[in-house]
């Protein structure tokens, strides 16, 4: 029986759908049953029937999207935008609201621009990071991308769900300049010094004048990211890798005070992202090696991997990109101040501009890491669990135990540890499960409701989340009433009046959704 | 004859003016002539009847605040928020709307907190740049600021106008951490992960969860801010400061590309402003010591200022911020850089932790700059005019000479120059004037609405704007009819129904003026 959204019947999603294919051609239309279970979340558990689409419509283009909005504003169709549908362990390709069709913007892959004058490229939500990557390097640019870890998905959707990398470029949402948006409406807008025609410092200057804009499209659904305006890093003269290793868990609090006052002072200008043994030893071997008892894998076999592959309890690497002797500067600097507290030396690698690409460069793509997957064997899935701390150590060793402790007694392998911003420190928690085994998917997501409380109750809430904990998560955010929660409904409903746009993303209902959630 | 605003009695305001009195007491409410007569722009030239307050009223507290707004909600009064009304050049305390009530807010000046170990602050609105700088030294905390080169006005109020200063802080904008916020209704809001009560992190990530509201209340219309989270710097090892010359006006063009690559590459970090020898003579002498021939200095006239101060043509300075070492080597990558363009050396000095501050430290609030209003004597004034370019010193260079036309043709004296942030520049032109010299004020208005359809037509526009500039600022973002300022007005008809909260701010019109404005 096909998918019906909520409050659409069968018919009505079919002259929908008819309607679309008008546009796009029926081909781009996806809505067999097959096209259906392709478009739920990759990593989703097999048994759960959540967040399921109702179809998908692939549109070529800004003017095609447009007309898609329109159909969907008559026919009262909820559409739920995907860049590349690659942001695994959060949902992927799924909408939040079953019966859903899922707007894939994949087609849309155009590489505007790349201006080496401004170091800026200009996107559409289609291209991935291969993408601009090859074209990078196939016209020998000197300019640099950050990528994330898994480096599959789109550079528009990656940034557009505040996505990090590893050079100085690593904060990706702060990297944005300037947007091209398809309201629900359908109505085009650009936002920053592009709401200016002809602007030619569109890809200089953010804000524009007057309130900006940017952010409202991050991680919301009040409009379709059509073009992207970004920032590439200049090609830096040379970089310089520091790997350290920490012994005890406890080594954190001095580590985490150290390295957060190492970013304050922006001696450090990148992500370093501190980790365990099994997040090593998930890249390329599987559970089954290590251990096969009751329960989460216990910490003697924990350290059995940190000797195996040279780690420490945690471990974590430093870069420095930029002329040589500026990185040797502050490396002295760096050095100094972890000698006060270990003997540790740290491994050192340095590249130079005109030389091969080390393995393993921060802003190359890649989808190595996605290996982890494999650890419990079958068809593998992930789901991440992202609270924000400030920087500190004892807060994190605290945030560390605490959400160890779940794990453990959920059964579940402790996957966890820290990116280091600036100013702030997210807790990555990354849950491994079998798709096909219940009773472990079903604890992972009981874990993951258990936590988001958890850390709440400890005076912490998640950037980003899973399309099944939104609501959760948006529901922690409770100063004066969901005061916010109401002020984005607010303007949801004064933007799409119709609730057809990605209703659920991050929380936010339209209003014809709103009567069978919660009242606030 | 008192003032009423727009649509409004005199019996209605006053009505209005009563229920705000019993709120605030009846001495915080100005409604008298010479009360009225100091709430306009303090530089407004002198014969101009614009931007009129019909009163003001200053609450000292945020629950008083929201009564007021419920208050002006009633009435329908158009209230104008003012930090501590010292945007200088841009009109000050006076709001666009004559008729509009002054909600000054500079009796809320607490310093609720200054957080060493986030390196943080959290302000209310009245808190000026000299009372935290007071707070800092007075308790000896090692954490600095950043200040415009006119520091009488408040923290919160620059940051939300854009303002910017010297320090790697010095984009204000871009520091903002969280806001409390009264809406237009008067009901509360906190963004960021301030939205979730006891949020620990709530100094440290800005975005929250979802869409992130910061630059929404940013030169606009949509709340007022109550409190801000603002980050400080950590206090820097050391300072080292290079100043530079440049003999010819067309050296702008290889010395802009070359801070614009210096900028980019982050070997300089903070702000470098360029200007002209006026801008010097300005700060110490008048007008009549060196010109009193017709129209604009000539240009030998202003070779006379820079022989007699030793400045170039062009004269800046560069400023690190950081461990001495480090900038030791940054300091040789850009003596290196400049040496294969000029045979000119820097004037370089050093400041280390411990020593007493140099003079005119740029952490340091002054109003030094403020010395240049007197330059034609009289009661001096000025306004600003500030376009956004993108890096490159040709079209800075165009710019510069398209601009300095204009100032000769309308036969006011040349004081502009350019301010290089990390990815663009501003092109920042200061109209001095006696504010009771009819003529002379006439010419600088004309020529500042020339100048803005010149930079249009050019391709650029501002970043800010004076009141008497908003709406024609607000016309040049012109992408698809001015899609921008209907998505604007969309939402400030959602937040702001009865259209009471500082009409006509960044163009923004509520519903109610719009018919007697432009249609669009």
């Amino acid at each position: 029986m096909p998918l019906v959204p909520l409050k659409m019947s069968a018919a009505q999603l079919d002259r929908a759908l008819a309607a679309m294919a008008r546009v796009v051609g029926r081909d781009q239309v996806f809505a067999a049953e097959d096209d259906r279970r392709s478009y739920r979340d990759a990593y989703g558990p097999s048994h759960r029937s959540d967040h399921q689409p109702a179809a998908a419509v692939a549109p070529q283009s800004t003017e095609e999207l447009q007309a898609l909005l329109r159909i969907a504003n008559e026919h009262k169709l909820p559409l739920w935008p995907i860049s590349r549908g690659k942001n695994l362990g959060y949902g992927g390709t799924a909408p939040v609201l079953s019966g859903s069709v899922v707007l894939d913007l994949s087609r849309m892959k155009r590489i505007l621009e790349v201006d080496v004058k401004s170091n800026y490229c200009l996107l559409e939500p289609g291209v991935s990071f291969f993408d601009l990557y090859q074209h990078l390097t196939d016209n020998k640019l000197p300019l640099w991308m950050s990528v994330p870890a898994n480096s599959w998905g789109s550079v528009v959707g990656n940034a557009l769900e505040r996505g990090i990398g590893y050079t100085p470029y690593g904060e990706h949402t702060d990297r944005i300049c300037g947007l091209e948006v398809a309201l629900p409406s359908g109505e085009l807008l650009r936002t920053g010094m592009g709401a200016m025609s002809g602007n030619k410092a569109w890809r200089s200057y953010k804000y524009g004048f007057g309130p900006a804009w940017d952010q409202m499209f991050v991680q919301s659904n009040f409009g379709v990211v059509t073009k992207m305006g970004l920032w590439l890093m200049p090609e830096p003269e040379s970089t310089l890798t520091m790997q350290f290793e920490l012994d005890e868990p406890q080594d954190l609090v001095w580590a985490l005070d150290l390295l957060g006052e190492l970013r304050m002072r922006r001696v450090i200008d990148s992500h370093v992202t501190i980790g365990t043994p099994l997040r090593t030893a998930s890249l390329f071997t599987q559970r089954s090696e290590w251990y096969s008892g009751p329960g989460a894998v216990p910490d003697a076999v924990v350290r059995e991997m940190a000797k195996k592959y040279g780690v420490g309890w945690w471990t974590f690497a430093i870069r420095l990109f930029g002329y040589e002797e500026v990185n040797q500067a502050n490396a002295r600097i760096i050095k100094a101040a972890f000698g006060k507290h270990s003997t540790r030396e740290f491994k050192e690698s340095t590249w130079r501009r005109g030389e091969p690409l080390p393995r393993a460069a921060v802003q190359v793509p890649t989808t190595f890491f996605l290996q982890a997957v494999n650890w419990h064997g079958g068809r593998g899935g992930h789901m991440g669990f992202s609270p924000m701390l400030p920087h500190g150590g004892e807060g994190a060793y605290a945030q560390y135990l605490r959400t160890k402790q779940r794990f453990d007694e959920f059964g579940i392998d402790y996957y966890g540890g820290f990116t280091l911003a600036e100013r702030y420190a997210t807790n990555v928690n990354i849950v491994l499960y079998d798709r096909d085994q219940r009773d472990m998917t079903d604890r992972a997501y009981r874990m993951i409701d258990q936590l988001v409380k958890d850390t709440a109750q400890a005076g912490y809430s998640e950037y980003r989340a899973h399309l099944s904990f939104m609501d959760g998560v948006a529901e922690t955010y409770d100063f004066n009433h969901h005061a916010m929660r109401r002020l984005n409904q607010t303007v949801k409903d004064a933007l799409d009046p119709n609730g057809i746009l990605a209703p659920g993303k991050s929380g936010i209902w339209p209003r014809r959704f709103r009567a069978s959630k919660e009242t606030t």
